[in-house]
C-alpha cells in the first residue's frame, strides 16, 4: 500500500487562556495553516496561579490547547507573530518534531 | 532506584471524528496495542470546515484524539491499516518519538 | 524580533487516575517545576480494563493527563520519585523532546 503520505513537520501546542484563542487561530490562518485541533477546558498552574477549569465562573478564563502541524519554515514567522502576545499574556508554546499523514490538511496549497 | 522501565517508543496521536473511533481502537487492538488514552470533545478546523465540539448537535460528530505508544515495528503496519480509512474520512495521525515508562502496558507480550 | 525565548526541554505527559493527581503535582512542585497543564476526563484502555470517562459514576476514577516541560536534569529525579507510585498504581509517563518559549514559566529560577 503506497498511498499513505508521511512528512516531517513541526507540531505546535499552544496553551493559553481561551479568551485569546482567536488571536492564535487568526494568526495561524494568515500563515496559511489549514488545520488545527483545540482541546478545551484545561486546568493549569503557572506563574499566574492555578486555573481550575471546572471551577471557573468566567467561561472565558479557562485554558485551551491549540494543536497544529506546520512545515518547518513556518515555525519562526509564526513564533515571531506570537512573541508580542506572549510578552503580555499568560501562555506557552511547545514545538516538537512529528511525522504526519494527510499532509494536505496541514500544509499550504 | 532501578525498577523504573524506560523504552523508546513511537507515540501515535490519531485525531478523527468520534463516530469512527471504534475503527481505530479495533485496529489497535488487533495490532496488539494494549493501551490507549482518548481525549474527547475536541474542536477542530480542517479542510472539512470547522468542527466546534461544544456546539455539535450530533454527539457522534465531535472529534476525539486517541493517544497510544507502540514499538517502532508496529508503526508501518498500523499506518497501512489506517490508510484506506484516511483516504475516505477526515482525520490526521501524528507520529513522534517518546520515551515511555510502564512499557508492559503498551507493548505486545 | 529577538525577544522570543526558545529552549530545549523535556515534555512529560503523565496519564493517571484523577484521584492520584495531587501526588504528581506535589512531586512536580517540590522538584521546582513551575507550570503544568491538566487535561481532565480522559478515557483510556490499559491492562486494568477500559475506563470510559463520561460513563464513570465515581468522579475520582476518571483519567487525567498532566502535561509539563522540565529541564533535562530534572527528568531522572522526577521519574525516580514517580517509580514507587507506578509500581502500585495504573498510569503511564511519556517523555519527549520539545522546544519551549516562555521558559521562565517552566524552569527553576
Amino acid at each position: 500500500m503506497n498511498n499513505l503520505k508521511f512528512s516531517p513537520l513541526k507540531k505546535l501546542e499552544i496553551i493559553l487562556e481561551g479568551e485569546h484563542q482567536e488571536f492564535v487561530t487568526d494568526l495561524l490562518d494568515h500563515a496559511g495553516v489549514k488545520g488545527y485541533t483545540i482541546v478545551n477546558n484545561l486546568s493549569g498552574k503557572g506563574s499566574q496561579g492555578f486555573h481550575e477549569g471546572h471551577l471557573m465562573f468566567n467561561e472565558d478564563a479557562v485554558l485551551n490547547m491549540i494543536i497544529t502541524a506546520v512545515p518547518e519554515h513556518l515555525v519562526n514567522p509564526i513564533m515571531e507573530g506570537f512573541a508580542p502576545f506572549f510578552n503580555k499574556h499568560s501562555g506557552v508554546v511547545f514545538v516538537s518534531d512529528i511525522q504526519v499523514t494527510r499532509l494536505e490538511k496541514f500544509n499550504k496549497n
